[in-house]
């Protein structure tokens, strides 16, 4: 038997067009930091305790009060329905199957509507536009299909730059239609339409006010924006470089975790993003602090295979989990404190 | 001449069939812990003393009383008869000619009663079944047959996830009647009869009582659980990843032991097993505080060439312990204390 | 699209003589210091900030005195005109038309009065002579054309050792009518005209004195020299290894950068130059306490297409470090301190 | 022009026979201590001083208060006369022509006298037999000879094991009337004539007073050995792990250098063997603590090309030791404390 997680990434090289592929995989500038994301976690250490009852695993969680079988979930990611026709659908379905959470983009392909319909706990992403209020129709809209809470995301002021080579872009080769169909009315040509580059605070207290809605921050890297952003009224930080996507040399994601979820205490809920591909990974994360772990790349491969891969590979991921707090000694999540290690214990 | 020992692990590559070779060799997902195992011990650095005298170099030491001519010992593993005919046998006696112990695997393909009229000192591994007087049978069959010792393994709760590619499993190749001879009567249908989940230090006195025997808690990795198991009467803490074949991403047992070490000081006997291959291994652990280190995979390469074969091994690796202790100015197996070093003092 | 500044080592690499290019990217000896100048940057990492208004990117400073539109200027180097018939002048021309800034070689192949009458902002580099008053010819022509500074040179008493291989040097394939123009008169076999050897704090005195111009240090990497330096008067402190070029195993400059600056703090202004390629090196470098930064074999590499490519080389890199500055959350050149780190936090 | 200095170690490889080259070449074991040498040295990072006067650089210091020209010397190596015909007399001649030492083995080719008639500095290594007393005339014969200190070798008590692979070893195609030619008379079957496995302290004090030389310990790793020595008389103390010939896994010289320079202070002079190739080595070894830099496999290597490729090789070094001091703003040896650093600055 091999690992069919790894299997993957290399199933939809194989299966995407090649401006799609690269585009879902590649990093800003060298490279750097999308490299770097998954041995990041790779390289932590983990400290097993023994003689403990593990008979039973409990995963269950909740994230701003909804409830999770495994703390594991659906990160944002665009071009769903260029990688597979069923796009969010698949990927909504897969999560409500499995008790997970799926984050859909404000630029997705599909009715938030047709999202709700699916039953699946979701919240939206995103983007503010440079005049706030040209955004209020969409995220009335999300309100309107039940998402349960708004992801600000904020390391994105600009679209990082990142290196084609030759051949067309995958803007060039996706169909628009399948681009943006939330965005009703077309407000993209109205004056101030363009995205916010002078995000703040106050936006944060803004959304939840306008919306009624808890509001994480997404692309937190730092223990001081953490704390501003708690201040300011945020549920939920979410420790992201945006895949690596964004800022080239980014800190890991792994590395900035712990300093912002001991920032953070208990103010606010701590997520994590990038890189994230095992159970053992994610039991690194618990133990370094996150509630829960967001998924990007790997739900999208899988969606290569439609609804019943993003399926599986959510159940193969909560199987590992289970398997590594099993062998770790934790019965909860909350056991998993002080379990990942790095220095001169651990050789590293 | 080349160095024997190096050529063991290719032997046996060779000489067995694939689905076994890879069964032993092999550690569990990544491998990452498996493969670190060796290279942990090699990276430490030596100071050895010199204008000391060592004509003589006495590498006895006892371990839970029994005498040992140098302290390296046969760690349990199983498919010991599938390997070579002999099995266990051949393994016995060859510690027994050396002066060295080992350790028998409760599912050892070899009755007890054969493995003690061999003379040689042994101990029991032990695995605990859910229901634990299901164990008792094969408990008091080892007592019956002259065990010294048993070790328990608490790493195991469930079997560690491997890959093994395509192709038969070694379970599939295996003849059964070479596997846990020594269940007896078989109760492995029996309710409770399967691995217990819910070890607890409790089990360490029932071991205890229950069959008069001294305990060795095998697969302890932290300082805090080692306490814990020094505080319920263990009179071992054996330092164990168990071959990287469980928790992958484990700490080393290089890395892990020295804190495991201070944290039981003299109220117990420390063992490491983990990647030892050399005398240069063995004196590291003997200095990073190991009473005795035991090996698990060499043996079982050099069992491929039957019991002359791993008595050679052993002799080989005592010859290369006293050649380090005398290199390094140390008489007694007690002077390499602060021997190894890693940090600014050796350059890494 | 690929990146046009990563082409610019090959394009120069296949365009130039062998003998030129060579000598144009070696490094003395083993080549160590020069081939690590790069990757010393790339190895910090960056923790951008969020939630700041980076509409307006400000990246405007000051060298002493003179306005900058971005803190990246040309550093000094020789053979030139070798490089591009039109040598120091493109060079010239293309930093007065993005608002930066041209060093400009004692051994320069243009006469100063044609760099001045570009309307180019440059500074002098100086090599004294072992007699110092027969620099003064040279100096007082650079004065007359306009220089604003001088940069005297001190880590060259001799010029390292490189090894050449086979085939002629770039000296014999050089025309000599190229070297040295601004040599007047030739006093090249005065007795004293050797250079100095002897370069100590007062030599920054007596070129102030005597030219009337700030004086700027260069080769300056440990921060009891800085302040020796600052003590003589010197106006500028430029950390430099002289791009590998003199003592192999020099300290990487990115690492010697914050302890100098620390030691500098604001009584002189701190430059920096080695191994920058891109806006991220920049703004790590702004980030540990330059104030602007040098770029030595990039704009020599440019050379190759002229003026234009020059000048594009000094605009990407502009772009690149607003983009580094916008995604990291700064607005303005000092709002990146903290944000490049080495350590724990960054995984490294 | 390449670097000669590079050639001599592959000239050597192709020049002799494979046993001879491959027993010259090789270290213990795995070969780790060995082949981490040099790496060891070039790992340090130089942080040169500017604005010095270098005009004039002085290399010259004593040892054992002998005159050098420059503090590199010639370490003890056997089997010179197999490399040479003129083995030790060549090496003699070429230490001498440049102001050099030479230490001679006491395994050496070439009679004592005949070393002593060349007129070189030169001092004996000595290792004791069981018997001290069978040593002695090979004492005397030394002192008589010229020698002007004794190097006790301590970290031999037997011979580090190598591998040799297939083929006849060094000693089977050596001829023997090359080897011991000063053990006169031949001792080496009376009773004690086996090697010392019981040195101590107490030897360097009835070295000194059987031969009235100062006695210098080489082979020490550890501060608290090189105190001992001190302790006892010693009046050098030698860090070496000899080439990784003996213990391997010992540490780097490199490493071991700075603590023991440290413990040993004023009150003896310390040397350093290891891996040293390039006037860089020499000055990172100065500035670790080290009076003078001793090379074993270098000029054994030169020596292929007979006395003049010793003294080139040794000039060659003198060569680059000026410009390295030059280049570090050094005018004496004693300049170069605190040069060579590693950590944090360093970017290591």
């Amino acid at each position: 038997m091999d690992r069919w997680l790894n299997s993957l990434e290399e199933t939809a090289r194989q299966a995407l067009a090649v401006p799609l592929f690269r585009y879902l995989s590649q990093g800003a500038r060298d490279g750097t930091t999308a490299s770097e994301a998954h041995a990041a976690w790779a390289e932590f250490r983990l400290l097993p305790h023994v003689l403990r009852d593990v008979t039973e695993i409990d995963t269950r969680t909740t994230v701003l009060g909804t409830e999770l079988t495994c703390p594991v979930a659906v990160a944002p990611t665009t071009l769903q329905r260029a990688v597979h026709p069923d796009g969010e659908l698949a990927m909504a379905r897969a999560t409500a199957a499995t008790g997970s959470l799926v984050v859909v983009s404000s630029n997705a392909g599909t009715p938030f509507a047709d999202i709700g319909a699916t039953g699946a706990d979701w919240w939206l992403q995103v983007y503010l536009s440079a005049d706030r209020t040209l955004s209020e129709p969409l995220l009335a809209s999300a309100v309107a299909a039940g998402a349960k809470a708004l992801v600000l995301t904020v390391d994105t002021p600009v679209v990082g730059t990142k290196y084609d080579g030759a051949g067309p872009t995958v803007w060039e080769t996706t169909d628009p239609a399948i681009l943006r169909v939330n965005a009703e009315p077309d407000l993209s040509e109205a004056p101030g339409a363009e995205k916010a580059t002078d995000l703040g605070p106050h936006d944060i207290g803004w959304l939840a006010e306008t919306t009624g809605l808890p509001v994480v921050v997404k692309g937190v890297l730092r223990p001081d924006d953490a704390r501003r952003c708690v201040q300011a009224g945020a549920a939920g930080i979410w420790v992201s470089n945006h895949g690596g996507r964004q800022l080239d040399r980014s800190v890991s994601t792994a590395a900035a975790l712990a300093p912002v979820a001991e920032a953070v205490g208990s103010e606010a809920e701590v997520y994590v993003d990038g890189g994230v591909r095992s159970g053992l990974d994610v039991v690194t994360a618990l133990s370094l602090g996150a509630r829960a772990v967001f998924l990007g790349r790997l739900p999208l491969y899988a969606l290569v295979g439609g609804e019943s891969a993003v399926q599986r590979m959510l159940t193969d991921l909560q199987d590992e989990l289970v398997d590594a707090l099993r062998l770790s000694g934790c019965r909860h999540l909350g056991d998993t404190r002080g379990l990942a290690v790095r220095g001169p214990l651990t050789g590293l």
